[in-house]
């Protein structure tokens, strides 16, 4: 356990402001361009970008074996398969190297020009090339508001829900990072009580509130991955956006679950923060009844208290903060995630992204969905400024954030925002068609 | 449109065996490794691989914009990235040089000696990287008959199916190519009438015959492929079983569609056939009553005439075929899945792979997995040794195998063949678990 890096009572020599969510406890891992155009790995202190690329070439890192261009890659799939001992080797190295009674790096202008950027001087690109995404449907509140909704109020979970953490597979290519803008999706949607399905814009497009975790290479294609070592396998979390159209997916999900739905985009926050980091937030799971089969079962605490917020923000308007969630509320962990994904032998490698399904909890204001803030429509949420929302509107900002607080020290994510922009004005139809 | 390359009238000068699925007409593309450990990309004519990588060191692309490694890279992927004007260039120019009537390479026993291969000094890899993988649902016949047994006999088609071509997410991770032996998976299932699930080895593995196509990076994020281009960016097609475990699969598919059943393995064989060489050998796809919505019709010949099988052949015994179907039973075409599936903005990239899902006929002989072969473990399948089959056993082999046949022109895939292993035998449970 890396005592040091997390030990609460450190300062860096780069200026954190008050409640940042990336104090020198934190040292998460991202991608982005610099000021030169050029592409690197780095981590972030306060509002400082660093270089992990140059700092390397610059010797800073050279009592770990680490390949020379290691951090010049404009993913970090190669870093996150050198495993979790490399990992915890160059956290506990930056945290050492920024600390303030560190001087190695602290008064040396020249290299300190080179590694350190602000935020407003970098573009933080997606942080992984990600090979597989699987979203999980892993909060026990959502799965249950959902059967309330679209099935029977009062059978709302499936049979196989409590003994199954249920997942599904999803698109890699239409994740992308905070920032980039989303497309009002076009799609078929059937009209209520009609039988012929219609083609337009998505009316109901909806943000989910997820979080996902980002592995590396955990096993061959074959052999399963024991519940109790799956953590090993983690590299860390990212905040997710699962983007839905919710009248794409009514219509197409049965027999094969959501497709045109969902694979528009999903958006990320671009700072992968480490289990490691997240270590002191250590929390228990909800307790797991009836108990689950013996490969899905483990001890200890094995959830993290993540405070997770979403805002909506209409174009030009103000912010409202329409749920209030936490990671905790999961009834499912990553470990049981992990383990039952590979029980079939199923590969994972390095830059998967397994997402944990929407995060709801047991009151109203906690739902991590439009759908389920405004039920279904029938109780619309009023924004600050008046306006009422029972789906995602053009133009609206969503922004989610999540962050960890104990006894003083506050890990958190940045956030996720992203704008959704009217539907593509599509041509007339052509001739003969 | 390549009237040369694909003149049926034209020989090699490498010797082509009568019926192989490889003659100068066909010109597949795939990656290899070397008798000298090295990989590189290739073609085929008859019994003999071509190393691409080396040709075009030797000078033979020289009038083609190409990069320098182009063929010098373990997948296809950033040559498919080229386009299909690049692709054509260097069909043609293989089909030119290769001709008997071409004496460019012919005698040249020094350039013949790095550049050929006979098939048993090579390994052939995995063509390309595949970044998303979709299956389709696209056969009438096969969504008819699990309509039937599963639901309803009398309405045995969903209500979107005949609007919508359905289709998932799969897994890319486990895709593997001919010849990588396919274990036997662990997962969950239900027995018949419990409420309580049992743990171990699926006891209903199954085949399913399909086809794949890989596409060329395709489109921006957010903008849809016309149905009537969609084709421009189908580079080729392989043979696909898409291995499945039905037990593990009835208890977790609902409400998210199919995962752990099927994301152990899918096999493919491992040249990808250009819809160029197919060219001669397009059909219509079966009529479409009622007629789809606007952005998935088009005109002309959109399927091809591709004949499949299926052998099983238990370990040490007889090869038995058990299914004859075609490509050409298709419902939904290629191009309509295509623009289906991009109708939403969804990118699509180089390398990406679409199954079509199991392709059933109308008759029983006909249906592309053991599921109905046997339906529903009804009516076992007799093999030639004398055994029965309700599902793929231990140690049988499972080999595809598709061709055109028209004018005396026959265009193959080879096969994809792969043998299914017994289960691991896991350790004895640990304590406490």
């Amino acid at each position: 356990m890396p005592i040091k890096a997390n030990d609460p009572n450190r300062k860096s020599w780069i200026p954190v402001p008050e409640n940042s969510d990336f104090p020198i406890q934190n040292i998460p891992f991202g991608v982005f361009l610099t000021r030169d155009d050029v592409i690197t790995i780095g981590t972030r202190i306060g509002d400082h970008a660093i270089d992990l690329g140059s700092l390397h070439q610059l010797g800073y890192f050279k009592d770990i074996p680490l390949t020379d261009d290691i951090f010049l890659q404009d993913t970090l799939n190669d870093f996150i398969s050198d495993g979790k001992k490399t990992w915890r080797l160059v956290r506990n190295r930056i945290a050492e190297l920024f600390d303030v009674r560190n001087e190695e790096l602290q008064h040396k202008d020249d290299h300190k020009q080179i590694v350190l950027f602000t935020m407003d001087e970098i573009e933080m690109q997606l942080p992984v090339q990600i090979g597989d995404y699987t979203d999980f449907y892993s909060s026990k509140e959502h799965a249950t508001n959902i059967g309330k909704m679209f099935r029977d109020p009062d059978n709302a979970l499936l049979p196989n829900w409590l003994h199954i953490p249920v997942g599904y597979h999803g698109r890699s290519s239409t994740i992308v990072p905070s920032g980039t803008p989303i497309r009002r999706p076009y799609g078929q949607t059937i009209p209520k009580g009609e039988d012929q399905p219609v083609f337009g814009p998505s009316k109901l497009v909806d943000f989910e509130l997820e979080m996902a975790f980002i592995t590396t290479d955990a096993n061959a294609l074959g052999e399963p991955i024991d519940v109790t070592e799956a953590e090993d396998y983690i590299f860390g979390l990212v905040l997710f956006n699962d983007w839905s159209a919710r009248d794409i997916q009514k219509w197409e999900y049965v027999p094969l679950g959501p497709f045109l739905g969902k694979n528009f985009a999903s958006s990320i926050s671009p700072w992968i923060v480490t289990l490691d980091a997240l270590e002191p937030f250590r929390v228990q799971s909800p307790k797991q009844e009836p108990q689950p089969l013996p490969y899905l079962r483990h001890k200890g605490n094995n959830s993290f208290d993540i405070h997770l917020e979403v805002d909506v923000t209409p174009e030009d308007g103000q912010s409202t903060t329409v749920c209030k969630s936490n990671f905790k509320y999961m009834y499912w962990s990553m470990a049981q995630q992990l383990a039952h994904h590979t029980v079939n032998g199923c590969k994972v490698n390095s830059g998967d992204m397994m997402g944990s399904g929407t995060i709801s909890g047991t009151t109203p204001d906690s739902f991590g969905s439009m759908l389920e803030l405004a039920w279904q429509g029938t109780k619309p949420v009023t924004l600050n400024g008046g306006e009422e929302r029972k789906s995602v509107a053009d133009n609206d900002t969503i922004t989610m954030r999540g962050y960890c607080h104990k006894n003083g020290l506050r890990i958190g994510f940045g956030e996720v925002a992203s704008k959704l922009l009217p539907a593509l004005d599509l041509k007339a139809p052509k001739k003969n068609k």
